[in-house]
């Protein structure tokens, strides 16, 4: 039996994704804030629906894939929004990057009509999401995981079943308030070395022969000293990402003194209108006039 | 012809390095603050000086492994300190981790007297000291580290020539710095991840296979999971090490917001009778009344 | 010609300023989550409203004062809520802390009714509420301001009027980390000198004859050295004050960095259970184990 | 009988200071680093030493008061040091800032020579030295504040006696430390406002009648509005209390997350050269490209 899909969210993550079940041969229904991001999509196969509502209605699971928690809520809650659209014994798997409470929240509305849901937010960037081989870091139920497997199969190599609704979330904050802080681990070191007049490439050499060597590393290393920062996974995105962490550990009571001074260098290089470089682009914060 | 070394420093790192140039035959006369920790290197070869200045009065090479400046400082200008013993043409090798103004200090203290001076800071621990099979971060002429490169192979696998003096501390503390922002940021992860009643397996099952996996994570996880500190790397000496780092930096005029914030709470957990414990310990922060 | 008052919120605040128009002999009609709260009002000559829209229906002007912006939008949003209650011709008044952005969401939807919006949060405590010496900090067209005048005169001493919606807010936000800074840096200053052995009355008398002396810090210092922390403002909403101001300034890429360090010590001492005690119990944060 | 005056440093506060003193009729032999700045002193009836240890020599009691502990180390113990040269039974006086650690070894290389310490930093800046108007924050023995008190009373309008030796210090940087959190919280706030787009004249006004008015920012704001930053206390010296109070803490494991967050924000302003200017410049740190 066919299996009808609905895909909200058309950016950096969610198109090339979108476009993997596509050429699949599942019927995808799309819609994205931009329309005009979905040309290519549509002439590749996928219909495009004018409302959020309208790409829920057929779907027998509906995908979102967006920025941030307000355009979640707008995507599923706003005007015409895709839970109204929902049917009972459906599924909603939202892979957008937002707070566990949020996604406890659409849990709640998704169960009050009868449909199932999953948060599987995903790691693995741009290029993942386009070799299929991105991560999924599930909470809810594992019935859910095991109907939407055959899906997730196509677009990523792997996935994690951390725990019940919130829990996936949670891991994804952290994982990425992790990677934030080692790669401020090397800007500050990099501002060090540099500072003090050595070749900041001594102490990649150094680096590369460490314990503290990590893959998120070896990547962005070259980009924090070239200058170069096309965008992989946007500082904006980075910067959302800490002060959801922070605003969760903050309802929890729990300090988090490196990440808290993290965010705010984050939000210097953001003020400076480079928001949408790769988030390595922390380094300019030690471009100083 | 025979080169005679002398030793200063026999703790966690610098005892298994001497041994090592004893196993290979060198002619070794040690000095160590308490004595008694000599006695069994003593037993397989070593000769015993009563003070600094004569450990280093027959020394071809100098080497000096002690805990901080101050400890430095005490070794080679204290009462009968060892600068004053060391012979012209000799080569004074400073593997302490210091300061980089107190490593160009140094050199220039030894070239008064004719002394080539060498900084060589080292990683990998008691392990490495003991395996032979250290990393040297060394500052200095190319020359010095030449002629010092056949003890060196005795003690270590790999020495990395980072430029003129100080280049070699600074890089050993921007490393130092890293290490301990990747341990701060994953113990700020765990906080929260287990805050939030999530189990720490989750996270570090994620880590495991993400691009944020790093070998001193690797081990350091564990530690932090079992709360078990046997040191590898003192808490005492990495805060020293921060200490040293963020000095340096605020001579500069180098913010470095992250590193001073997590200084702040290895301060925290000094501060609470835990210095001897390994860095990961850090976590204690989290374990609160 | 009378004037109808509709209230909402009977906290540590709310209440005595809604009491002080009771006693002036307005009609108050008053609405509380918690309608317990409102029975000794009642007794004076309030009037019960069942519902936030039942309390704002009869109503010329509107006052809100609740604990937060979660608070604000359930009153004025959520079912029966007040928005829809209000008349064309009437005036909502916010006397809550919140974000500028939902102070601006507030004054459109009031606009939307014909509705004018006034955000008037305020300083002086419960103190200033009973003895009607509150300070307004208001945001909103001059004119509105004039028109509500009259009620303020009852409810303090002065008002502010700082610019258009939104700048009420801001200021807010801007004074109460100001004040949380003071009694941080008070708190660190006290920590250093008593975990030094020199007792804390040594450095309250220097402070008493110094440049760094504020009124604040004569209140909160002997709260800090008795740990005695009867809620003047509570350490939640100084926490939850602090987050906002955070928010804002992230959006605008404006870092913060002692404020955001200052967060994460709340915070810390919000997870040990304290949340409802004065925010002078900062210093409960150096009580450690 | 005629008291004999020796003074080391003619800086900001040093000069007027001394002068005072030559004012008052007592005979006075100065050293100066640069002696140059000591030569109308010279005109206005001082004596000019050659050495630190010329100046002790004659003195019954010496003052020091130089920027840094390095420069009171050389002048005590460097090359014609002046501790060498105090007669037993004299008095040293030290009203430079520095680590109360230092402060004690002060002590106890004079008790080695039959002269009493007293610590005795100020606050009051360059006007209060000029009027006589300091106030002095003494560690040491009562009986020595004694003796020196008819000497004080021409420099102060008043002495606190904190406890032993080094108290003074700990309580002088405490003091700091909290100034520097202040006017830290004073910008951060003016940064959100005007940020914001709300003139900073409105935040000042509200903080004119506000409980958080504080002498210090009542001076620092206009500097801070016009970003006119001649030098009252210079950042550069700010910066270096900020270390030893941080060095401090960090010695007895005291978390000071704010001061800490802090000081790397004066140090990136220093780094922008701009160290001489006052402490208010702190402001610069959110004048960004």
């Amino acid at each position: 039996m066919t299996v009808n899909v609905g895909w909200i969210g058309l950016g950096l993550i969610g198109k090339p994704m979108a476009r993997r079940l596509v050429q699949a041969g599942y019927p995808v229904t799309v819609w994205n804030r931009t329309p005009a991001k979905a040309a290519d999509l549509i002439r590749e196969g996928a219909r495009l629906a004018a409302t959020p509502r309208e790409a829920a209605a057929p779907a027998d699971v509906l995908f979102t894939c967006v920025s941030d928690p307000p355009a979640v809520e707008a995507a599923l809650w706003g005007d015409d929004g895709a839970m109204a659209g929902l049917r009972a014994g459906s599924v909603l798997v939202d892979s957008s990057t937002v707070a566990p409470a949020l996604a406890r929240r659409e849990a709640a509305a998704a169960a009050a009509r009868g449909v199932e849901f999953l948060e599987a937010p995903v790691t693995g960037g741009t290029w993942g999401a386009e070799k299929g081989e991105l991560v999924f870091l599930v909470g809810g139920e594992a019935a859910t995981l095991e109907r939407v497997q055959p899906l997730l199969a196509h677009l990523g190599k792997k996935w994690f079943h951390l725990g019940p609704h919130g829990a996936g979330q949670t891991v994804k904050l952290a994982m990425n308030m992790l990677y934030a802080l080692e790669v401020q681990g090397l800007a500050e070191a990099l501002a060090l070395v540099t500072g003090s007049g050595v070749p900041a490439d001594k102490l990649l050499e150094v680096l590369a022969s460490s314990m503290g060597r990590a893959p998120v590393l070896d990547i962005k290393a070259p980009m924090m000293t070239s200058r170069n920062f096309a965008p992989s996974f946007p500082l904006r995105l980075m910067h959302k990402d800490l002060g959801l962490a922070l605003e969760l550990a903050n309802q929890l009571g729990i300090p988090l003194p490196a990440t808290a001074a993290a965010r705010e260098t984050y939000s210097a290089v953001k003020g400076a209108a480079q928001e949408d470089v790769d988030y390595a682009a922390v380094m300019n914060f030690w471009r100083r006039p």
